[in-house]
């Protein structure tokens, strides 16, 4: 039997996003299911009925990681895994990571249906905190199964309210036994994910299929200037916050500015901005802020970190305050596996789906996976690009392609076998 | 007797001055004892034992207003009060507004040392909550005693915690019963304040003699965009952030290029800023901002806010946001009165001391009470103009001069009787 001839249901998995976005559903028709928190539980427990009401098995790691098995014919070939991540975004959509996963379902429950078999054990995988909103920073549930973060210091990590990540997980109730290093023995990794980004729809395309994952390197600033009253003159000042404002526009600058060969410019996001002491009639004594740089040309990425850097340098020379700029996390240029790529290729053209081969810009499970795991994903368009936003949309028919072209990657990895 | 002959002591109201700074007295040597907090009811409940020991009586009024009667030969004359206040800004000095607050009690101290009466009563007044910090306005105490704000706006106005003004003044216990707008019918007022600018400083004076108080126009400012994805292209987001940067920048920029008729620029403080959904990869949908803007000339105030909305109106259209421009506070020019004026620099020339007339550019409780009543301030020069700053110092030598030109304008109004 082919995938092509498995009853994946659309509409299916249409009907499980909405039921799953009214978890933490907002006004505004967005989601904020935060990690760790109890919404997060509640979201986690639909997921394992619908998971065991397909004859799944789950795990749960030390991380929270949950880990749904459908057996292989070969128990012992490695198992070929699908995922993705239901936690949001304070200000969150309802399909950025959650399609990746139910997608996944879909496949499970559409085989359970049809009585189906693989040849490999297939694994379906929901990442604890891929958002690095609540605790940073991101993708920490893959990173500390692939050897990235020690499981410690995941678990030592405190939110901006204090919370401890550790103490959350067992709060919530969803801290599990098992090795989240286990994962790294998986034969195959498959995501599909919303673009977040408009060139599938600018295009008109159905899928896209991703080939590799731009590095992207953060930093934090301080700026360390003096308290001073508001009505106090002007030229004795060391206003950290005047000195901070040009410094974050010049984020925006250094990523339009720093062009790769082709002549594509980066991308600069401040989205943490600090002041201290925060009174309306004293100038800031100390500004922190964060910076996210990404670019497709890993050495103009560099040169974005390097003219940050150098920026900085000029705005402490002209107003003698301090300002120190501090790597915090990066992430290389990391290909996925050709031979998954050219099987979701495969499926694209079977279908008789439009796409195109692109990279991401954005983080995901998979690019970690990728470091350890023969990987790929697969976007769904989103419209006007839109994401970590309550307005983010995609249509069913787009999530429909999306699903069609991972469960056919997928399921051509395991092996699908008629009973 | 004249008040020459008085034993003021500038060294019992520097060792006071030291002993009420230990409430609340931070590592770097400055004071964190905010309105409304259990500090705050420490610091007052020595000042009480204090002025009760020099046979003051004291009154609360329903705003948690502290006022010292000393009972003058006439009772049935205005009184002539002397104020300032304990509270401080979270990392605040150990001087403003305690020098204004201590100095009257040297003079009271001094008077009961002395057996000397007045012609009319006096008072000695601790303000609440001059500072804004914990609630904001600034000056609510003297402010609703004259009847700029009404009690009961007073009484809900809220913590950034959540903390209610009227709850707290009652949960730390100084809630009294009197009518603030009692106070409307004091005589004259005179305060004793620090500089918190340099220029005093710079002249090498001994004290400054206020003149009036410069205008002030306080905005707030939102910036609402679009929440995007730290990966997204540049080209279609509507980052609030990088359209406030460039705004903040134009408050410095608007303050040293707004030029009175004498060539004097103004001041523009951005002193809060929060970002929403503050996410280090999500471009902020909304950024909040607080704008003080000071000016000696009030034309020239007024064009600091014109343009401040026009800046604004510019980036709205270069980047297809949204910004507000909101007036939330305004204090007019204010003239002191010129025979309290005329005290303060008969003192400063008996004794021998060396002044400048000036303006004051930052809102004090005087500020209020000259709306009313006839009022004058004396300034303490500070080290290097540094206030709201843990730093804040100024030398015993600069406070006794400061109390001596205070005592003699004060008794000089009330009428020193020998006995």
């Amino acid at each position: 039997m082919s995938a092509t001839n498995l009853p994946l249901s659309g509409a299916r998995l249409w009907d499980s996003l909405m039921e799953m976005a009214k978890i933490g559903g907002t006004p505004k028709g967005g989601c904020n299911r935060q990690t760790l928190t109890d919404l997060d539980a509640e979201g986690r427990a639909l997921f394992k009925r619908w998971g065991e009401a397909c004859g799944l098995t789950l795990t749960v790691d030390r991380l929270g990681n949950m880990i749904f098995r459908r057996e292989g014919r070969d128990p012992t070939r490695a198992p070929v895994a699908i995922g993705s991540h239901l936690d949001t975004q304070p200000t969150g959509g309802k399909f950025d990571g959650v399609l990746g996963v139910l997608a996944g379902l879909e496949i499970m429950r559409a085989l359970h249906e049809a009585g189906a078999e693989t040849e490999a054990p297939l694994l379906l995988i929901n990442w604890t905190n891929e958002e690095g909103a609540r605790f940073s920073p991101p993708m920490m549930g893959s990173g500390a199964a692939m050897g990235i973060f020690t499981e410690a210091e995941i678990l030592a990590k405190r939110a901006a309210d204090g919370a401890v990540f550790g103490e959350e997980l067992r709060r919530i109730g969803w801290q599990g036994e098992a090795d989240p290093a286990a994962l790294q023995k998986v034969g195959a990794y498959l995501e599909l994910h919303i673009e977040q980004g408009k060139l599938l729809e600018d295009a008109g395309l159905d899928v896209g299929i991703v080939t590799h994952a731009l590095a992207q390197h953060w930093f934090e600033v301080v700026v360390e200037g003096e308290d001073a009253h508001g009505g106090s003159p002007m030229a004795g000042r060391k206003d950290a916050m005047m000195a901070a404002a040009p410094l974050i526009s010049a984020v925006e600058e250094i990523a339009l500015g720093t062009l790769s060969p082709q002549g594509e410019p980066g991308r600069g996001t401040v989205g943490v901005v600090e002041v201290h002491p925060a009174s309306r009639n004293v100038a800031p004594s100390r500004v922190f802020f964060s910076v996210d740089f990404r670019h497709s040309d890993p050495d103009a990425l560099a040169r974005m970190g390097e003219a940050l850097t150098a920026r900085a340098a000029e705005i402490v020379a002209a107003r003698k305050v301090k300002a120190t700029v501090t790597p915090f996390w990066y992430s290389p240029h990391t290909p996925f596996d050709p031979t998954l790529v050219a099987r979701a290729r495969d499926s694209a053209k079977a279908r008789g789906l439009t796409w195109q081969e692109m990279p991401t810009a954005i983080g995901h499970d998979a690019v970690y996976m990728a470091r350890k795991v023969p990987t790929v994903m697969v976007f769904c368009p989103c419209h006007g690009g839109l994401s970590h936003n309550e307005a983010e949309s995609i249509t069913p028919d787009w999530a429909t392609a999306g699903l069609q072209v991972l469960a056919d990657a997928a399921l051509a990895t395991a092996g699908l076998v008629r009973r």
